[in-house]
């Protein structure tokens, strides 16, 4: 049996990719031209794609668009024909193989009771499962996404006789949906949509981020606080694991309506995921980053000449060690900011040139030093193998890798974008087999009870921790109920269609 | 109670127009291939886009396009995916709104039996209500098109336990598909495809046409025969009213589920619909339209210099006129063949601009003449005033309009995009009133027993009528649930979507 | 020394055809928008791509596509942005070739007296000559039209001192583009607009059609009347060959700058390229056809069951030739107007796919039957064969072919886009190979006397003829020199670009 | 008499803007994929357009296309088309005005000794001039580019008698483009290429950088050495000012055709426009820039918490700042690299979106904090002024702002995209008044001096100052000509064209 990840899609991804990001606001009269702006903001947690759903109090308004936020949602024709005073928007991250507008969200289908459109960060585990048993109840499925399951799942619920709904908001549609997230096992941030209201959900273990802002008296939900900033919007709180929020025009209603559990808050999220400028379950990114880079001079301290970040995620990390440990901080590697799509390498001769199109090393700030270089992960090694030969070949005379996070040794199946266990560099090697392969003189990880301390823990809860750190640990708090039932991976289709 | 047909959608339509053509090819090396060459031959059944959807064996292969079918499917990349022997395909309507990728045809869903593509030519009168019924069991719809009705009829179906299947081919699914139909009012002529057969069905009044041919022993579904001449592919026959036919690796079986109901071909094709070269059960379409003409001329005789049709669709019946007649027949009206999208009217001071866009009258041939003008019919009558005026602005000495079908009064509902009733010129008014309206000297229409004895019969059955004729009669033959039902029609959505 | 025709850059051409349409409006404030649609009505005339320039009184505007008119200038922010009373436009052929939009015209350059946009139809046989001149003086060439060869003319002419210019239209200007235009050898018809004037002229043998119109006082340039009538606008009268017009606000300036010589219209307009419904040079061309046809019954009957043409360009001459054999003149082969870009043969045993793309043989009308089918022309014969084969498959039982031209043994170098002269059917071959080659029963083909006499003459003049015949007589009124001076052809350039 | 600088074509400008970059290669295989390569590690210096041309032995190939290069330059048939071991490109500045296709480069002209492709960075200050006299000459001009005025001079140029070539290269040729360039007046970077060799130049003043590498025996030139680095070409010296390097299959030749001049390069590359990485005259630009950081420290020290850049330009001086301050550097800023075309402000009520869309506060690391803030320049003010009140609104105690450079009072007339002089906040306030206009604590400029000791000077020479710094300063070492003969600007063109 072999856990099929999701990044047999992609190409030699070396990094870890989070999935998407979701954006809604209700009332206000620029609806849907916050959400292009707040998507915008998210654009770092999906690059392949985006969508606006608006509702105007008559109709659903649809826009979907591969590319990036700002290719599309820019033109104004766009953003007038999406009326309302309500609308929610999704960003997809990129896969080089068969991207197709027909999965951009957010899904949109019409029930009984109306329409409803939705947006979702995450990954069901029991998708395939679930899939399964709707076809074999006769669902018709036209896209490839969990969220379609979920779509289905609402269309099937029927209203459950013994619980009491809130009284005033679309009992009925609310309930409905809370029957079928209860049958979700895996991780969700949701924004939903009806003609009545909008809907904002987490899984019970809050894997990923959903904060709540507030802006001219709409009321807003976005992944991150960075996307509440663009706006001028103020940060409310975060939505809480398991917690379900209703927004109409009557204002915020809060269920929760799961059975609690210890929540499991993504640790990656803090170490590459996020946007060092967003708070993220009350903490600041950049400075948990700082905190890290400097908890990893105290664990890894290297004598050298100066700390040079691999940019720009190795960014703050670097700053922070570079403090703590008393070296100058010095930009070794210069980074291309107009990458775009990818270069094909046009010829043999031209070696390494993925990292090249993207780095380049700053000859006569290296040559003949010492260099810390700090990076925030080590996925395939691949990129570092690049970055190393790279710096050796202007002149360094030592180089020391430290890594801004523990040994990657597994898979992540709650809606990260990873390789394969067997392609994860750490999952087979040991620190100096690493080190060899690599081609470094020394290099380092930071411990998992010190990404804990630098996040705010003293240390790992060895029984419960205190968050998802699967990707480090092996301990994945969510079943994986496709994988165990050998179920086909939801997202493969009968169906191979372009464009 | 308002009647609403389905032009509302378009701009101000002069032309009856049919909805749409299928194809499918079952056995042959070059399935898809022979499918983009069907479908080209049968555009003039629908321009707004084209679709097709093979089968390889292993999986389903899908491309759809808006436009012409040479636009897109000229492209060998695009045929060279569309791998396997198995392969159908649809080319569908014009309309100047919303047009919409996702509305392109074939359909394609995963069942738990499997796959299945399916391409509709036709229209269900009861497709709102059973809309209904079936979101109210959950099933959800993401396009706007009746064929999803269909789809999810099947997948909501069940076996039923009396009836026996055929041994060999897939009987569940074959029943299951049977038992979806049985639910349908309205027409169709369907292809559809599994992974194990190709299948084709036409309702019980045969509304729409569907032949089966052969090439290199594999066998073809397609709307008309000129799709077999482009492949020289031979004719084999008619699928009969009511008969549904499946194609595998065996051959074909034929199977008659439904009650028999005296047949209603559409008396249109003849006049206007199907391709001249083509024949429709049993009859060419050109000689069809030369006898209308012919009987045209006995009807409604005009003392004149020349016989000129209105290009393209009235030539052959003016030729049947001026032959009948002893008139020469003569280029008076030169048609531009570069239409492509519409102009937009530039200038208030440019009147008359859509017709000469097509259009322009032969000054040379026509000043001072007595012109016999004939055409297949009369819409709304614009183009008609225009085409008058235009001829009188080059001399012409009398305008004597005839027209090769009786006045359309009525609406059709069967899978024709047609003008609602108000909008029809001859459902209000006298043919003296509309002599005036267009500004002839006479105007002249075949009877609607002129016209069947040109396409076979003695003379139109009061009791029985051989055709469906609705649009001439106001006898619908098929129920109109939805109508009656005051349902609203299946094809408004909530949601607006572009691209 | 090889003559090297035009066609070599397109795919295997079986038509001669016309290389540009062009069109000017002088003092209209929908002057852009009546352009268009004046270059839409001369369509036929080119469809690779289009151009529009116009003069505001401060500025040029321009915009040029590849692609029909109605593609892109449908457009009314196009359309909008092309301000000004006076604009000029044109249509270029296609080939399937190099096609760039570095060659569309107009084309703009700014001189000392200001800016100059210029349109051309026709071709120039001393190009290469030329260009080897000023580009040895110093002139550099950036696209590879003739027409750039006129612009760097004017450039660098200089106002001759002894011709008195008249007085009030800009006379340096006009006096140094008559300076180019003399320089010419070869075929125009241009169109050229300044910031004062709008300039039409023929050249001295007036090859290629021009005439004159007028619409609520704005006067017209256009290739053909068609373009005219499109507009409501009135004929004038055509430009004479050798004349220049000066169009301005103070009305319209005739110039006869050249020595007289005996005019040489292109007598293939009557046969195929001008549309039927224009006059050119006095004669309606519909009924050129026509007589051509009858002349054609005369010199070359068959006894037959009826007419059939090659549609659309064989229909006027095959109902001349049904009326004056007492033939029924019958729709045999009914075209697919959808043909679009071209299918590429997707496989090996899909024979003829070519001709069936846009033709299918009319099996119900001609199985069993004696035709004789008409077509304008003969160039290769390749479509020929095709259609022979085609209506023998479906039955006909004897197929008697009659061309309304005489044999094309000969190439063009004025403007027509040819095969070279090995590649044209009849340049090789007597009537009675070629009829073996084509697989007809009987060939015949107009006389040279025949056509001339169609009309208007009574027969050619052995010794001055009165129209250019070189297609048919290979004697070529106009100085080859290019080909004499073994000159690479102008068009060939240094640079491959594409896009 | 107003002096007009390019920049009224964008829009509100807020960065001074290289204009162009080039890159040349002859002799390798894989010349035009390595021109890709290069010219996208040059993209900094422009974003408009991207072009290639090489040369096959035969023909020369070229590809332009708008955007960026890896949008087009990634696609291996693109770069297959370019056939050849010699080829040469460029990247063009951005403007948010009329771009067109037609402006970009490499130019490509014919002429009577064959084909030359040409690619320039710089201004010339006597284009008008020229081109008035070339257009009086018959010269016809069809782009709006300098770089056609340098063409046609090359065209008009004709060989001098008195000097003696270098025996082997294309003797003439290269005399006649040393005539030409010894007429322009204003700043050149070129690299031009014929059928027999390329060709490298600098105005006699060096203004714009240009440097040449080597890479298995075939040689470069480039813009900046981060344009060799990317391929893993080795630097081999800079081109000297004045100095004509010609590179054909015999190797490299050296001329030096100027009168000697002092060379005066581009102090501002250091500052801003060239990449950290590449070293321009000998001196590494990251490092020149932290060492004017370090001076800036010492000449406008500001007791603070820390040091916070504006991203991205600002970070290597804000490090050098800290350094030498002994502060700390932190990220206060976060830049959104996802920016891509602007987004229209789509609502009022959206204020200061320009600065967000772009950059968010990092409130966690500033609130409470006396802030340094480097920024490289102030141009505008306008996006400083949105800086600054971001940085307060999230709770900064004090802002101290200081710049990388002198008060840029004086516009670029040397191929730099700058505002007009009254635009730039510098040229009219005090430093205290700019203080207040942008909110400011206080407001601190490096000296002149204190930027020449950075770049390695004790200080300006005050007559013969060793750099261009008319920016600064307003002394402008090159004649302005045309803005002295009060001619209109080159650039401004009588056609108004889209696409």
């Amino acid at each position: 049996m072999t856990l099929e990840s999701k990044s047999q899609r992609g190409g030699p991804l070396d990094k870890f990719r989070e999935e998407c990001g979701v954006f809604g606001i209700f009332g206000h009269d620029s609806a849907s031209a916050h959400v292009a702006l707040g998507l915008h903001a998210l654009q770092h947690r999906g690059q392949e794609g985006a969508g606006i759903v608006s509702f105007d109090g008559k109709q659903f308004n649809a826009e979907r668009s591969l590319g990036l936020v700002g290719d599309h949602f820019n033109d104004p024709k766009v953003i007038s024909s999406l009326r309302g005073r309500a609308a929610i928007g999704h960003v997809r991250y990129a896969t080089t193989g068969g991207t197709t507008l027909r999965n951009v969200q957010p899904l949109f289908a019409e029930f009984d009771f109306g329409g409803l459109a939705i947006a979702h960060n995450g990954n069901l585990t029991n998708a395939a499962t679930l899939k399964r048993e709707l076809v074999s109840k006769g669902c018709i499925f036209q896209s490839t996404t969990d969220t379609e399951t979920i779509v289905h799942l609402i269309a099937t619920a029927r209203e459950p006789r013994a619980m009491v709904p809130p009284a005033t908001v679309s009992p009925g549609v609310v309930l409905r949906i809370i029957e079928a997230l209860k049958q979700l096992t895996g991780t969700y941030s949701l924004v939903a949509m009806t003609q009545n209201f909008m809907l904002g959900a987490r899984d019970p273990f809050g894997v990923r981020p959903l904060v709540l802002g507030q802006l001219d008296g709409a009321l807003i939900l976005a992944s991150e606080t960075c996307a509440l900033d663009i706006l001028g919007a103020s940060f409310v709180r975060d939505i809480a694991p398991g917690e379900i929020v209703i927004i109409d025009e009557s204002g915020l209603k809060s269920l929760k309506p799961f059975l609690p559990v210890a929540s499991k808050f993504c640790i990656f999220e803090y170490v590459y995921f996020s946007r060092p400028d967003s708070f993220v379950e009350g903490t600041n990114v950049y400075g948990a980053r700082q905190r890290i880079g400097a908890e990893l001079a105290k664990e890894q301290f290297a004598p050298a000449d100066m700390v040079v970040p691999v940019p720009d995620s190795g960014v703050p990390a670097a700053i922070g060690y570079a403090q703590a440990a008393g070296l100058p901080f010095e930009l070794g590697i210069i980074r291309n900011h107009y990458v775009g799509r990818t270069f094909i390498e046009p010829a043999a001769q031209i070696r390494h040139l993925g990292v090249k199109l993207k780095h380049n090393a700053n000859r006569a700030t290296i040559a003949g030093k010492r260099v810390v270089l700090v990076d925030d992960s080590i996925v395939r090694g691949t990129t570092s193998v690049k970055i190393v030969e790279m710096i050796r070949n202007v002149g360094a005379k030592e180089v020391h890798m430290r890594i801004a996070s523990p040994p990657t040794t597994n898979s992540c199946f709650y809606g990260v974008d990873t390789p394969m266990k067997d392609d994860l560099l750490a999952s087979s090697r040991s620190v100096e087999q690493m080190r060899q392969h690599i081609g470094v003189d020394s290099l380092g990880f930071i411990s998992l009870d010190g990404l804990y301390r630098a996040v705010g823990f003293d240390a790992r809860d060895a029984k419960q921790p205190q968050f998802c750190d699967a990707c480090f640990s092996g301990e994945y708090p969510i079943a994986l109920t496709d994988f165990h039932s050998g179920e086909q991976p939801a997202q493969l289709s009968l169906l191979a269609e372009r464009g």
